[in-house]
């Protein structure tokens, strides 16, 4: 792919605020509603769709076809839609529909710009605390109603020293949940139940490592662009890239992340 | 003790206020700084103190004494002062350190007033969402940037649609975390994380319970009185008074709770 211009990367930077914007507001307009109805996705366990979710993904499909119909989309809710260029717009209108469902503010929008490599740009957004999280081009900044900050992961090296997250302790299958209870028992603490603020925590440098297990390309995307760019690593749990989905290490560093994957490698690739 | 006039509940919210708006300021000051130091105030597990609670409990401990010398205190960090009144402070300047030490929106101020029979009235402050869940003398009120609301429990009267809070997986002893799982095994939705946040969420009617283990008195006083003036139901896994702490099962109404508590109550009185 040709090296974006400047003027080009100004343009991504400022539709993804404008998509961001446009998902904040479907999003905060349900949420903790008293009349939010869920339906149940799947028939194997509980994965609630809302209304917020399907207004949020088409907020920004709308947009999208305005400001860059060029462009190619995949959105968690409505799938993928081929454009011309080869960049893909990658969103996931709430990610932690659990958190978004029980009021607590851990969910967000996640919204990326991806490459044939990978992606270039990723936006982590909680509407309700009104965070952003940005990274990539040249950009590595959480703007909120506390002021705006540079986003620098921390230097934390050994896991004895480390804080690490995962959404639920029931990460992925038995051999998976077996691996990352064994990280879990060498680190200082392991806490859960942040969603994707996890990853944005990570970002702003106040915890170490982050591990999941059955993501999807939209889940993880946007995080590996904002962590990235504020210094951190995310891999898959063989150390290859991540932003297909499956199983993920984020971490602060080189060093811690070697740590942990020595733990994680250990689960043959699935 | 003599039915507190009117005036005088007037003045305790008024005071109970300026507490958590000093209590606020300390808290923000140390919250996500890069500096923050943690010791080790237990020899046996992970329990960081931090300056931000000192600060936070002495700010409210200095209010007391200039507003209510009267009054007896009981804080987290500093312990008992007595007073002459029968009436105590309850305060926890930082409930969910390890939340608060993660950058995580989920620790709270916890400011209770305190009769000779239980909590009267109740704060859950969470400082950087500037969210304000207060409960007691005729008030069951939230407070924040996203406008005020009223606090009311929700209806859920049956385990299997509940949604279940606890603050870690790895609830008490064996015997209550055993318990705890059994629960958890018949509800909707089980999640982690949320420390004192989630007795705000379930007095906001967007979960249905909370259940741990192990609390001290400054934990869960606060929480007691604002579930209550919200229609909640807050006991031990007997059915008896929890203001005292230990085990701790919150409820968003009199059929789930008996509901739950026919599981808890299981576990031999501890």
């Amino acid at each position: 792919m040709a090296e974006l211009s400047t003027d080009e990367r100004n343009a991504i930077i400022a539709v993804a605020q404008r998509l961001a914007d446009a998902a904040r507001k479907e999003t905060l307009a349900h949420f903790r509603g008293a009349g939010l109805q869920t339906e149940n996705k799947s028939q194997h366990h509980f994965d609630p769709v809302t209304e917020a979710d399907r207004a949020a993904e088409t907020a920004m499909r709308h947009l999208l076809a305005e400001l860059r119909p060029q462009d190619s989309i995949l959105g968690e809710e409505f799938g993928f839609h081929e454009g011309e260029s080869d960049l893909t717009w990658v969103l996931d209108p709430i990610d932690g529909t659990r958190g978004y469902m029980s009021g607590t503010p851990t969910w967000g929008v996640l919204i990326a710009l991806c490459g044939p490599d990978g992606p270039l740009f990723g936006v982590i957004d909680q509407p309700y605390t009104a965070e952003r999280f940005m990274g990539g081009f040249g950009l590595a900044e959480m703007h909120g109603p506390h002021g705006n900050r540079r986003l620098d992961t921390r230097e934390t090296s050994t896991l004895e020293r480390a804080v690490l997250f995962s959404t639920f302790p029931e990460v992925g299958t038995d051999v998976e949940r077996s691996a990352f209870h064994t990280l879990a028992s060498q680190v200082k603490l392991t806490r859960y139940g942040m969603d994707c603020y996890a990853y944005a925590l990570l970002a702003l440098g106040q915890i170490d490592l982050v591990v999941e297990a059955g993501l999807q390309p939209y889940d993880i995307q946007a995080p590996i662009a904002v962590i990235e760019a504020a210094g951190g690593i995310v891999t898959d749990w063989q150390g290859n890239p991540a932003h297909q989905g499956g199983r993920v290490l984020a971490a602060g560093n080189a060093q811690l992340h070697a740590a942990a994957l020595d733990i994680l490698s250990q689960v043959p690739a699935g």
